[in-house]
């Protein structure tokens, strides 16, 4: 017995549980949650044999949310210290975890982060598949179609609720990236994998010539797949170049298959792009794409700020937002350094929260706005408990705050006696003051 | 003998040493940077009876700066702090500093800032003013006309190099405010000392009645006015309010005066501004205001950031500068909360840098994408000592770097033996590798 997807179940008139629980979380009606999930523009993240799962609505019309990465690597595979940025990213505020852990006990620390957290759990297969190849036959090269299938069916069944799979990579990409040359060449590691193993062997990508064999396991667990673009540029100098267009096209031939087969898709986009790139960049994939949910990484509007990424990233987030993306991946401040530690994460998802926030402001989602009305009411008051409470990381604005002033202060030592307030709130009523 | 300005030489068709000097640093032609001038889309900021100086040009066509604003509050007034938080903002790379000191010995601080430093120097002189009323009459309203001019006329002898004037206020600005309404009414210090004085006597603002006076001590020392906004928004609710658009139409009044009188101006901006209305923001200041340099305080995209507005204010001054802004006044972690500390100030000028030069690259301010090609480069080529350097903060970035690996290691912990550099390279040449 095969159990349908939201995506089937919408088409066929009906809401779920899912779709109610999510239209609860996001303030409109099951109605309109059906319809955008009918229409693709919608998914909900939530592997259907997940027991402990609470689903997340991603897509048009809604919040846009933040996903925050976490996982070992080779070099860093301690148990506690996932948990710790676990627990980091949730208490930050994260939508969505990505256990993206590529070292170590890999489905040992998959298992762990899914029984952990109620948050939807993503994950990309094909880390596990290089680094098993390299221990098992000495090379990533030598993996085999079989280990990518295998991978996938167990990070299913352990209750993945959406995969990263670098299905719309293939020779013709490939031969236009090669003529075209790049500055950064692949900076997906997966993408990087699947050339490697292509070019060596000289066969297309399994992901894409066994596209059918994704959608059926993606469809038997109501995965929703991320459809990585395995060659987004890695420098803004590469940004919109042919093998990036190229790569959103076969990622739109392979979106519209999903939709066809009733598999909840969205597509994984950029990394980094110019601030001037960023409209254009989400307008080609919605329009290439069929409107389906846009979950892009950064983006990052410079390739200089190493150690401060998150802030780079914030600013693209922010922008792409507002164009339209629904989804962001996080940088933190470790990016092109190190692999994060607890605070970093922390930092990262702070970072994608204020940029998704400034960015549903201005894409006018309902009622994001009045977050900050409520602020700027307790800062014309003076009401700094209220304040405190607004903050986007209260514990971490009560810290700020109480390094320089006494709790019971009516100002700040910003402006000490000279608070404007003293002086214009007789003529004017109460006044908030800040700056110059 | 009365000096003439740089606007005055310009129209001239003079080419003066501190023109040379700025198209050095700037790498444009001497005559452009001349032209500029003479139109008014570009001013060099450079007090005529400053030794000390290094003339910094803020206009169309260069690259971006970064102010950061510094000073003592009632509550905190340590001249060794003082002196921390200017080594840091320059250490940082801002391109010039604004003494806000409002607390203390006020005048001293600002000749300990301008003898500290070559950076062009900023002032309020109105918040000594106001300080000074307190402390002689016991009541800010009670400050007089020539107590304004006073200061003016001092801080000009000292070397300010430029200042922030609330000029564009006046009674028609403040009933347009009153009958309107908003949710936090005037945020700007200066503005609220002189709306409250201006109600209190029922007389008009000295600032604006007597302009003239301005634009004389202005023109004397080549003083840059930086007609300030006074009732600039202090929460996305008020932007781009009736109020708001008032006050811009009479400064673009006040700077048509100051460029007959060949007083080099320019104009200063919000504030608080939600990221879609950020683009508006500046085409009006430019249309109003005949393209004359706009400085912008963020702009901040949420009210809800506190404790990290630096980075809601990155978000904001990217879009700004992206749009046409041409000098940024940063905003710290401290904003909101309390009066920033020496490392308040690093994070407060690393921020605002990051987002000019992501804005420079968008609005293509030539050789700005450079540093980011030279920084990809050091990227694919796997060279840490170059994109150590190349990062915007190289001591941060090696910290950051250092803390979770080996010196000489070819990779980083992020993706330990699965960077993808060893699968990738030997098909498609040396790769970088991030991210997933």
């Amino acid at each position: 017995m095969t159990k349908k997807t939201q995506a089937e179940f919408a088409r066929n008139g009906i809401i779920t549980a899912q779709m109610e629980y999510v239209a609860n979380r996001e303030k409109v009606s099951p109605e309109r949650i059906r319809q955008a999930i009918a229409e693709g523009t919608m998914v909900i993240l939530g592997n259907n044999s997940r027991p402990n799962v609470d689903p997340v609505a991603v897509g048009k019309g809604i919040r846009t949310k933040v996903n925050a990465s976490v996982g070992s690597s080779s070099d860093l595979m301690e148990s506690e210290g996932e948990l710790d940025k676990l627990r980091a990213a949730e208490k930050a505020g994260a939508d969505t975890i990505m256990d993206l852990s590529s070292g170590g006990d890999i489905e040992g620390f998959l298992r762990q982060t899914i029984a952990s957290t109620g948050l939807p759990v993503g994950t990309v297969p094909l880390y596990q598949v290089a680094k098993e190849a390299i221990e098992r036959y000495g090379s990533v090269v030598a993996l085999t179609e079989e280990d990518i299938f295998t991978a996938i069916e167990r990070h299913a069944e352990a209750g993945v609720d959406f995969m990263a799979l670098h299905c719309a990579l293939n020779m013709d990409v490939i031969d236009r990236l090669r003529r075209q040359g790049r500055v950064t060449d692949i900076v997906s590691r997966g993408g990087a994998f699947m050339t490697g193993w292509m070019l060596h062997h000289g066969r297309e990508n399994p992901l894409y010539a066994r596209f059918d064999r994704v959608l059926e396991i993606a469809k038997r667990y109501d995965i929703t797949l991320s459809i990585g673009d395995a060659i987004r540029p890695g420098a803004i100098a590469d940004s919109l170049d042919r093998a990036q267009i190229q790569g959103l096209i076969l990622v739109g031939e392979l979106v519209q298959r999903a939709l066809e087969a009733g598999v909840q898709v969205m597509v994984e986009g950029p990394g980094h792009v110019p601030a001037h790139h960023i409209q254009t960049t989400i307008q080609m994939q919605k329009q290439l794409c069929h409107q389906v949910p846009y979950f892009v990484l950064g983006t990052l509007v410079t390739d200089i700020a190493a150690g401060y990424d998150h802030i780079s990233s914030a600013i693209g987030a922010t922008m792409a937002t507002m164009a339209g993306a629904d989804f962001i991946c996080y940088v933190t401040p470790a990016e092109h350094l190190r692999l994060p530690t607890a605070e970093d994460v922390h930092q990262g998802v702070i970072a994608a929260r204020i940029a998704t926030h400034a960015g549903d402001i201005a894409k006018g989602i309902p009622g994001a706005a009045d977050w900050d009305l409520e602020m700027s009411r307790a800062r014309k008051a003076l009401d700094w408990r209220r304040q405190i409470e607004l903050s986007i990381d209260p514990d971490h604005a009560r810290q700020v705050r109480s390094a320089r002033n006494a709790d019971d202060a009516p100002a700040c030592s910003m402006c000490g006696e000279l608070c404007a307030m003293k002086v214009v709130s007789q003529y004017l009523g109460s006044d908030a003051v800040e700056g110059c």
